[in-house]
């Protein structure tokens, strides 16, 4: 790479820092890519970490020592995200979104790239702590909002079949029993896609008993990995707590009230935003 | 926002630009954010955009006049992306990806973060002046790699079902006849996903025949939408030309040969890169 101007540095180290999040870069590896001295560089990074923490893009760690380095942590803040999910929860109460059931079409919003990317690193500042490996969903909609908190996270993604497909190998199934509709259902994960003692962030769209979930967690148990954390987009809160047969997670949202005669729905920021 | 000194300035604009590809934005919008002249941020998009050339981030292009303002357009360059086929290549030719009736195991792929932003940009790269309005894949496989795809070109995606689901409301479902297998399947989208007349881009991670595309674009004139382009990440090679249902479209990667008794496979960039 030639030798650049700081301000083009600047720009330069920027993206470099955003396409690679959670991973050490040491500052031998800067002052080598833009041949300048590791002064200029904790320089540049001081400049830069400032104003990612000032507008909400997350944070630098700087390491010191010969092993030392800067690793960019996506984080959102807290207020700014209550905002974007207070308009997620406007979407969502409007009364065309009603299905049959008392489903609620949020398909839209899963399509939506800037929204998605708003939830991921929300995802990601929940968990950016629990030394994620790998993130596990059931297809289908929940596959783009785990590839929205991986890029964040930078851990890959393992989706998790309603059937058997040819072109997996060999799966492990289970059966599970959704907890709504009290049916069993099969889940499958192809062998080959989770290593032993892996931590594993479970994400989802929706939650309401949490049969589902729970499911994933019984297909973990199967491949000896660990559950490092739940998150949901949106949590049903017409479940009472005997009924939730999952306790420890983070939804984002909340669906308080569907009237399926008055078409009424009322959705609240979930407990990710609670003090 | 406070005001910052030009390199904060940088690295804010950098960041903003980065997170908003395929939008313009008015030098006045710029100007206010910063609390800074235009003069000042030309001279700051200038040093970004020489940044983005050089190192194949992408292309600002900026549009003079009083509508004037600047936009990001990602793209890669061949060459970098080149070496990241070849890469991806020599890893789908790895023995034991081979399952049973000639499928490849690509499932880890599609589940790296860093990997699909990178096919994401190359799919960017080749339809960026199609005027997308809008990605759709088929479940399962083919949704990272829309999502990815679809950040870079800040469209939304859809995403047709191979089943009915009660989540999605009414739907509108066509037969098709897979390519290879020749059995008849079904495929669904909701009726409120696609507007009339978009402008749309299919993705998918694998192509033989091509029929399951060819029930997209069958699926497409249901919604009077316009097939606007086609990538598949892998096509086969072992397809005839006469075979094959479809003719335009842009391949990543190109499987030339799977040797069921040798385990052979070998598989080249796509035409993608053919000059």
């Amino acid at each position: 790479m030639k030798k650049l101007k700081r301000s083009a540095r600047l720009v330069e180290m920027t993206q470099y820092l955003l396409d690679r999040p959670h991973t050490l870069i040491s500052l031998t590896a800067f002052a080598e890519r833009y041949q300048s001295a590791k002064s200029s560089i904790s320089e540049d990074l001081a400049i830069i970490k400032e104003v990612f923490e000032d507008e909400g893009i997350g944070e630098l760690h700087t390491l010191a020592g010969a092993a030392g380095g800067v690793r960019f942590i996506p984080k959102c803040r807290k207020e700014q995200a209550l905002r974007k999910i207070e308009d997620v929860c406007s979407m969502l109460e409007q009364p065309d979104r009603l299905l049959p059931g008392g489903y609620l079409y949020m398909t839209d919003l899963l399509g939506q790239p800037g929204l998605l990317q708003d939830l991921g690193r929300m995802f990601a500042t929940a968990f950016a702590e629990r030394d994620i490996d790998v993130i596990m969903t059931v297809e289908t909609k929940g596959i783009p909002l785990a590839h929205a908190a991986s890029q964040y996270l930078n851990v890959p993604v393992v989706i998790v079949r309603r059937d058997h497909k040819v072109t997996e190998g060999s799966v492990v199934s289970i059966n599970y029993v959704s907890g709504s509709t009290k049916r069993i259902q099969t889940m499958s994960l192809a062998r080959r896609a989770l290593k032993e003692q892996s931590r594993v962030l479970i994400i989802d769209d929706f939650m309401k008993a949490g049969g589902t979930i729970q499911g994933m967690v019984d297909l973990l148990s199967e491949f000896r990995a660990i559950v490092a954390g739940v998150g949901v987009l949106v949590e049903s809160g017409e479940v009472d707590n005997e009924e939730r047969l999952l306790h420890d997670y983070i939804s984002l949202a909340r669906l308080t009230e569907v009237d399926l005669k008055t078409r009424h729905i009322a959705v609240q920021p979930g407990n990710f935003f609670q003090p």
